[in-house]
């Protein structure tokens, strides 16, 4: 049995921005010891999530923005405003809905991923942030 | 290589009720064997979700709710009620699109959470619950 | 420690079809040499993804096709078919909004899932797809 932890920093711009995390996911798997095992990328925070997409302009400037804005608009009424007199109500809303955390399965150091499916945080905090993602490889 | 297998009850009032189990979750792993791994954190049932969030009153005891009843109003059209009389199709949809789990990296037998992210069940349902709730620890 | 993979296809119809994978996911498990541990359930591509629901043909059939198609309609705009000339901008959103993964854990080779809980891949895109699952056995 192995664990290997890894953590790693990305800056984002908040408002949304996607961020493609494989690159330096894939990496780290490559470089490591375990051969066969679930990698799990983990966000520390409460306003920004992990999940995977399509890696294009299109879905990552535009549509993946509009969906959660509809979802949560940002001018809508949240308490969580009124009360700590901020504004980011609705990126609590996206980031617990879309959740902190994914697991990917790899083999021979190599992640199951689609060639158009890449691992990304969607920050949705609405000022720039330093990011700190945590990398757990089992196996 | 070891796996500890957990279960504890929490009670609900369903409705969107948000409860906070981190301090459960970090006392399990706090007292366990497995020094670094992943917990991952399961509710058995398809009412109710697992995510993080900030657990303060505005987002918990009405943002949350409010964005819930946007996707999914209480009072929409569901088969599932007129097939089966009864009145959760709404909690259904909230449950299966939050998902049942999530998987959190820790390290010295602590959390990789931030500070204001909370591991937190939502029970969806529209009746008091026992829920139960899974933590196995990899690792 | 012990880690087992398996792969298997599915045929799908496309259009948010829903698709009951946990026969197929329990008779692996049940087959395994591991006792006591998680399963993450893995779909290949950015178009479907993997969650638990009750497989009752309401939900299947009706209000989760209803639910997604508000959330994100067929017939929006979205930059991403602009782009690439296809029509499956809806099927994206979809998919990365419920994640691509789901981790079940399993203890005497069982699940935990409760008796109306089903693991299922909804498959978003617009035409027929034969479906990649991957299965990690970690334990």
């Amino acid at each position: 049995m192995a664990v290997e932890s890894h953590e790693f920093e990305v800056s984002s711009q908040g408002n949304c921005e996607v961020i493609d995390l494989t690159p330096s996911v894939a990496r780290l798997i490559e470089r490591g010891q375990i051969k066969d095992g679930v990698a799990t990328v983990f966000v520390v925070g409460s306003t920004a999530g992990i999940t995977t997409t399509e890696f294009e302009p299109g879905l990552v400037h535009h549509d993946l923005k509009a969906a959660f804005e509809k979802i949560a608009p940002r001018d809508g009424r949240y308490v969580h405003e009124e009360t700590w007199h901020d504004d980011n109500g609705h990126s609590h809303i996206c980031a617990s809905l879309l959740g902190p955390n994914i697991s990917v399965p790899f083999t021979d150091r190599k992640m199951k991923l689609g060639t158009w499916q890449q691992i990304v945080l969607i920050d949705f905090d609405t000022r720039p942030r330093e990011r700190r993602i945590i990398l757990q490889v089992v196996g």
